[in-house]
This record gives structure tokens, C-alpha cells and sequence, in this order.
């Protein structure tokens, strides 16, 4: 077998996104035990900048041992029984998956939709909940992956706590490039993924869970039907009691732990204005070269566009040939979407002034080569 | 924030194990997204290896992205169905985690134990079977980490087989140490994690699925209760579709394929020989400084061995002794074993004759200071 290579890529896609040279170190850093003193230090430090990059205090916030869709799928089996009535809101992949992961979890789905590249109307949610009598949960994409869209939190939050439900939300491409601020928008459950806005390699997904959805794991009648992902036994873990649950993916959390340092450095503030500045002058030029974007203005990601090309073109030979000749990654369009649209991720290590001219002058030069 | 520090530790526990300076090194590789062309191939050959060490050719050879207990859990989640029969072992932890997630997915356990210590004896499996009609599955550990009991396979898999059951087996601890060997031993479902004897680090759990296992999951009526780990959904992104599901830990994949390309570059005997020569000599060794062994003579692990600790001593204190002064890590005892036992692991990188001298060593000096 050969040896791995090193490959030379941009990755511009929708993640992963590039890692930092100083978290890609610390991927390499020899082992410790999951139950070793230094190892337990690094935990609540991890824990600690994961509170302050969520915006919350709530005690339960820890990275799961998976990628983003392990983190999905363990807001759902913990909070939801067989049973359990669950707005789901569809307006691109990430909602359909949530829907699909909610039912396995014998959730009874409503769901909210919005067309591919627009956001959720709150009003829509308002409605349903009035329709359908005692709801637990309602579940939401804060940064559509699929589309770029960018849903308003604080309006659906309100909406869904007068009718006393639990607000789940999706924030995998939304954390450390957009504001999530789970206490202040009143987010129950939130979860991530390392590999978009974070700039750390994937495989964690960090979660957090409020008291009162905290509380509702707490009152479940059966137990909760993932043992890898049961949040009840993780959490004493990585609580004080340290009791072994399952062996931690050290590596990848000495990754997020200097991921996050590296991010809080530069401080939150500046950190989403690099994402806002970068992302807003990428969408202008592509809409000064004649692209249109997808999603709806007023709701766009800075730190993940989706353009539509020009009609005639094949997706997938231009982007072989964005990689062969920039060795550059971009993302194409998913499900509906298919062939009709490019998804550019500015994130994290990735979202720079640089990075936007590449892109720019790279995509001049593919389109070129195909008239 | 502090900045992350290396740490000077020798992992003799029962995971994670010391990684080879070339698997860390890959893990520090710069990113290529998850269906970038060049990690296909890393994808093509890290399955391919995993065929060997596993001693299969089954088609459907994975790592799913989470750690041991992901695969436990991946093996229940896509062959039970809500009401089948199965039929647990139980002679430790793992065992009974395997019964616990059984539950968890709907399954009726049948409990088949031996004392901690001692092998499950055929027998006892055979005469459950015969009880109990029609059974879709009997599981197994093959190298149950709590103990150091190994596990022998071929009597239990012609039993299991006769009967029309599918046979699972753990060799989380197992593979890489000592054969494993699928096809031979008719194992239709079998996991097994990074972290042991492949002394990767810990983040991805190989899974292999036989033919006959694979039609059982065809054959469902519900759908896989985890949308994470959907083996249908999964092997799609595996095999050559290259379907979407879930962004993979890349860096662990690109570890996995460096370490079994080192370990299959050694050659698989030379492994297990070099495994058995040095846990027989720790053996030796404990025995003749008068320790007890766990393990039933007949039954011991190489690369893991379980002793007695001389009554009256404090475990705790002992082993964050050896963690201070010799930076040596090894485990306590589990459940009932708790500050009984001491479990020495000689895994992968970590089993080799300097760490025998070395850590027979630092036992007796311990001791000594201890009197």
C-alpha cells in the first residue's frame, strides 16, 4: 500500500473548511490517556470556550464523539419518546435530515416548510403550533448548508416558547462564523460540527442543552435509545464524576481545544466581522460578474454562498477542473439543487480577503476555458 | 486559554495505546474534503487493510466515525429488530454493554455469563439455544478488556451456525493482537476500534458485515432506529456511489490507513507474534514476582493482563504514583473488580520488550515505596 500523500487544497466548499497550522499540531500530539489528569484539564477548558462560542451557560455543553449528524441525532434521541409531537422546519437537506432522524426516534413530525433558498416564516410555526396541541419540540436550521440561507432565531424562539416547547437548533455551519447565542435567543438544544466555522478537522460535534431541556431527559419514561449517544451517562464523564463512558476521541479534542483558543484570541467580535466583511465582498462580485445567488437577500450566510451557474454548464467537469488546475474544493448543489448551483464556503481559517480574489479569478478562468 | 501541552506519557493501559510517530504524523496531513478524489483512494485502501487484518473479503468492511461503542452500537442498530431474540454473553463490561444496547434497540436478551475471569463456555451457549427457539444473533467478546479473558471463537461460531443465528463478535481489544480471522471463524458482524492493538487514536470503530448479515439488514421491516449509523445509507458513501451522508473524520481515516499500513508492512504474524512473546513474558514475570493472574490459564490475552493487586494497597494512589513518577499509565478495575485489579496493556506500538523491563520496574519500585 502506499504511503498518504499530502495534498495541496483550498478547501472553499461547504466544509471541511481549512485548519489552522497550529490545530493541525495538535491533531499530532502524542496521546494521553481519556482518564489522565492533563486530559480532564483540557476538557473543561474545552467545555469552558465552547460555553463562551455558544453564548450560554448551560452546564451541559460538551462535543460529542461524532461528526455534526451525531450531534443531530443526540438532541433527538435524548429529548424525544416514542410519540412525542416535533415541529420540524424544512427548507433545505439538513431539515429533511432532521425530520428523518426525529422519526427513527418515534417522533410524530410536523413539518414547517420554506422553499430551497428561503428562510422559515415564524408565522408559519406560530400556526402549526396553534393546530397541533402539545408540541415538545421545534426544530430549526440556523445556516442552511445546503442553501446559505440564514434563518432569524429570536422571533421563532418566542413563538415557540409561548407555546411551551423546547427549541432545538441546528447551528453546524452557523458556530464561530455568525452569532448563535443560545441563552439569549433561548435555545434548549444546540449542536455543531468541528469541521466549518471552528476550522478544526471533523469527527466531535459540540452540543449544549439547557436546564429545562436538561430536565426533560430527566423526566423520560424509556430509557434513551442510542447508548453511544445517551447524554445521561456522557455527561458524568465529562462532569466531575469522570466515570468511563466510552473512550474519548483524545486527539480530535486537543484539535477543538486549540481551535477554540485560536478563535477566542482573535476574539468573537472580530472573528464574525472577518466571516461578514469576507463573505459580503464574495457575493458582490460574483453578483457584479452576473451570477445570481440562491438564497434570499437579507438572509444570506457570509460564510457559505450558493450561486447559481449559468445554464449549459457541466457542474461536475468544472469543478474537476477547479481542482486540477487551483487544487481548489468547492461544493456543489444537493438533492433538488443538483447541477444548478456551486456552494462557496468562507470559514473559519478559510474566510480571508485572499482566499475571495482566488476564488474569484479562478472561477473567471474555469468559465473561460468553457465558452 | 493555555496553550496545549505534550505530555510525556507511556500508555500500558487498556486504550488508547501509544501511537507510531508515522500514524501522528498523518494526522497532522493537511485536509482534502470528504469526496475529494484523492480521499477515495485513502478510502479504497484503508478498506482494502482492513480486509486483511480482519481476515475477510466481505464487501461491506467500514470504520464508522465514532469510537469502539459505535460499532457495538452499529452492529445491534442494523441487525435487531423491535422483538428479536438474542443471545448476550456476559463474562465483564463489555458484555454487558452489549446487552444493554441490545435492549436499547427492541431486542429480547437472553443472557448467557461465566464469572469475570473465565471464557463463556460453548456449552452453555448451545444449550441457550436450544432453549430458546428461534434466535436471530448470539454475541460475543473476543477480547474482553475488563479481564484480559480471551475468547475462543470456532466451537461457539459452529453452535451459533448450527442453530441458524447470526454470530457477532467484539474484537475491539482483539484486533491487530491476535487473529480475528471472519471468515474462518464464520463471524457474520464484528467491531473493533482504532485505539488498541491498531494504536491509531481513538475516533473511528472498523465494522465488518458478512453476506448473510447483510441480507438480514435487507430483509428489514423498520427502519435502523440511528440515522448516524445506517449501514444501508453509509456503505453508499463507501462504495462506489460516493453518496453524500455524513462529513467523515478525515484526519482519523488517513491515521487508520497509516497505521495498518505499518502494521501490515511488519506482516500480520510477525504482529501476533510479537503480541504473544511479550504479554507471555509480562506474564511470566508478574507470576514469578508473585502476582495473580485474572485470567483463567488457557484464556489470557497477550496484549492485555489482568493481576491481582496484593491486598491492603491503595489503587488509586499507586497508579497516580506510577502516572507522576514514571509517567506510565495503565488501568484499574472495572465494576466489581474496582481497586482489585491492575490491567496492563502491551498493544500495537505499545507492546515491544523495553516496556515489559520497564514497567516491571516501576511496579516493584511503587510497591517498595508503598510498604
Amino acid at each position: 500500500m502506499k504511503q498518504l500523500q499530502s495534498m495541496n487544497r483550498l478547501l472553499l466548499g461547504p466544509g471541511p473548511s481549512a485548519v489552522h497550522p497550529d490545530v493541525l499540531k495538535a491533531m499530532a500530539t502524542p496521546l494521553v490517556g481519556h482518564l489522565d489528569p492533563y486530559f480532564f484539564e483540557v476538557m473543561n477548558g474545552t467545555r469552558e470556550m465552547l460555553r463562551t462560542v455558544f453564548g450560554t451557560k448551560n452546564e451541559l455543553t460538551i462535543p460529542m464523539s461524532g461528526t455534526g449528524s451525531a450531534g443531530m441525532e443526540t438532541v433527538f434521541v435524548n429529548l424525544i419518546e416514542p410519540g412525542d409531537k416535533v415541529i420540524v422546519c424544512v427548507n433545505g437537506v439538513f431539515g429533511e435530515r432532521m425530520k428523518d432522524v426525529a422519526e427513527r426516534c418515534g417522533a410524530s413530525v410536523v413539518e414547517v416548510t420554506a422553499p430551497w433558498g428561503q428562510p422559515i416564516d415564524p408565522d408559519e410555526i406560530r400556526k402549526a403550533l396553534e393546530k397541533n396541541g402539545q408540541v415538545k419540540l421545534v426544530a430549526i436550521v440556523q445556516a442552511e448548508t445546503s442553501t446559505g440561507v440564514r434563518q432569524p432565531l429570536k422571533e421563532v424562539s418566542e413563538i415557540v416558547h409561548e407555546h411551551g416547547a423546547l427549541f432545538a437548533v441546528d447551528s453546524v455551519t452557523a458556530l464561530g462564523g455568525i452569532p448563535v447565542d443560545v441563552d439569549e435567543n433561548g435555545i434548549d438544544a444546540c449542536y455543531s460540527g468541528t469541521q466549518k466555522c471552528l476550522s478544526a478537522p471533523p469527527g466531535l460535534s459540540p452540543v449544549t442543552m439547557s436546564d429545562d431541556a436538561v430536565q426533560a431527559i430527566r423526566k423520560r419514561k424509556t430509557k434513551v435509545q442510542s447508548w453511544y449517544l445517551d447524554l445521561g451517562m456522557i455527561a458524568n464523564y465529562w462532569g466531575e464524576d469522570r466515570f468511563y463512558h466510552h473512550t474519548a476521541p483524545i486527539s480530535m479534542v486537543f484539535a477543538l481545544h486549540e481551535a477554540l483558543r485560536i478563535l477566542l484570541n482573535e476574539g468573537l467580535e472580530n472573528v464574525y466581522k472577518r466571516h461578514e466583511d469576507n463573505g459580503k465582498l464574495l457575493q458582490q462580485e460574483l453578483q457584479s460578474a452576473g451570477f445570481e445567488l440562491l438564497a434570499a437577500e437579507g438572509y444570506r450566510l457570509p460564510q457559505l454562498t450558493a450561486f447559481r451557474l449559468p445554464q449549459g454548464l457541466d457542474d461536475i467537469r468544472l469543478r474537476r477542473e477547479l481542482l486540477n488546475l487551483y487544487g481548489i474544493e468547492v461544493g456543489g448543489g444537493l438533492g433538488p439543487l443538483k447541477g444548478q448551483i456551486w456552494r462557496v464556503g468562507l470559514m473559519g481559517h478559510s474566510s480571508n480577503l485572499a482566499n475571495v480574489r482566488l476564488f474569484m479569478g479562478a472561477l473567471q478562468d474555469i468559465l473561460n476555458r468553457n465558452k
